[in-house]
């Protein structure tokens, strides 16, 4: 993607207007929260006309809608891309992809919280929002299924497993973007402490 | 607390006005979300005039931190309450904390959110609102205290054990709230079930 700059808006190039009103969504997402966005920023930080963003999204929420989409995208690749770092070690595996979780919510939390805030009142109304999200849980599941094949992993259902995992990772980054977690735990938080928790978990 | 139904509001009991509000800005919360709230509707909801609330919250972000404030005072009451179901069986009752967490989170989806979503965007300006989520975290740290005195739970920094256990049953209440976990996943979910997560990882 080349997207322009908030500071110095040129027009998307030929084809790419959906990606170049995604970025800059996201942008407005992190600054100012997902109620303060409008298409017609959006539109005016493209440096497009207020109605071109129309002949992608319907109306703001379906915007919103595709940013989290790409947001369960993003954490799709991160599973595999991390997951591929240590192939023959499905539990480095595990701890890797609940750090890069943890990554992807503190440099992403206004993602994050949109993906998992109710901010979007109809998610059943964006079949493909469902339908990524549904793929990245089922990524980690595979993940589970080869560690127990490994034998690393312990037995039983692996996409009961998976939610005990995600569960635990989701709300440990909630915690911290939150700012919840009292300083003086927060500040032992590190890679080595998920790898224990998932560790002791699965 | 005496409050007004929505239907027919009648003027609050002489000194009762702060929860009033906050019992009115709670019902607006979940009716309508954060962003529609406004202290001139919660006014007219109590029905008192535009001014009253002014008397007890310089503005609607107050009012906001105030009620996420009640979450946590609700949940520190909740597991104090739970525990004392079973007082000699420390795993029993951290079992039954981590269902009461979950069941708040599903009567009460929009504090939750409130109280975890960054909509309150000045947090650190609500002393009262960081205390009460730090009385109820400290709340849980004593029951794993408890339980590894009574050798349930096992070793360690009872406070990181308690963030983990907190991190593990947030996760599941807000991939509960927000309808991400798949059906049949779901359809599992059950005491039992954070039973046997909670103790694998204490």
């Amino acid at each position: 993607m080349d997207i322009p700059s908030a500071d110095a808006p040129t027009p998307y190039h030929h084809g790419d207007l959906r990606n170049a009103l995604l970025q800059a969504g996201l942008e407005l997402l992190t600054e100012e929260g997902a109620h303060a966005l409008s298409l017609r920023a959006i539109a005016r930080r493209v440096g497009v006309s207020h109605a071109a963003p129309y002949r992608h999204f319907p109306d703001k929420e379906a915007l919103l809608a595709a940013i989290a989409e790409q947001g369960f995208l993003t954490l799709a690749t991160a599973v595999r891309e991390t997951s591929a770092h240590a192939p023959t070690d499905p539990a480095a595996q595990l701890a890797d992809v609940g750090w890069a979780y943890v990554q992807f919510a503190l440099q992403h939390p206004a993602q994050l919280r949109l993906m998992f805030s109710g901010v979007i009142r109809t998610p059943q109304a964006y079949p493909n929002l469902r339908m990524a999200g549904e793929a990245a849980f089922e990524q980690l599941a595979a993940l589970l299924r080869a560690g127990q094949r490994a034998q690393v992993i312990r037995e039983g259902d692996p996409r009961q497993l998976a939610l005990a995992a995600w569960a635990l990772v989701h709300g440990l980054a909630v915690l911290l973007i939150e700012q919840q977690i009292p300083p003086d735990i927060g500040a032992g938080f590190s890679p080595e402490w998920i790898t224990r928790m998932c560790g002791d978990l699965l």
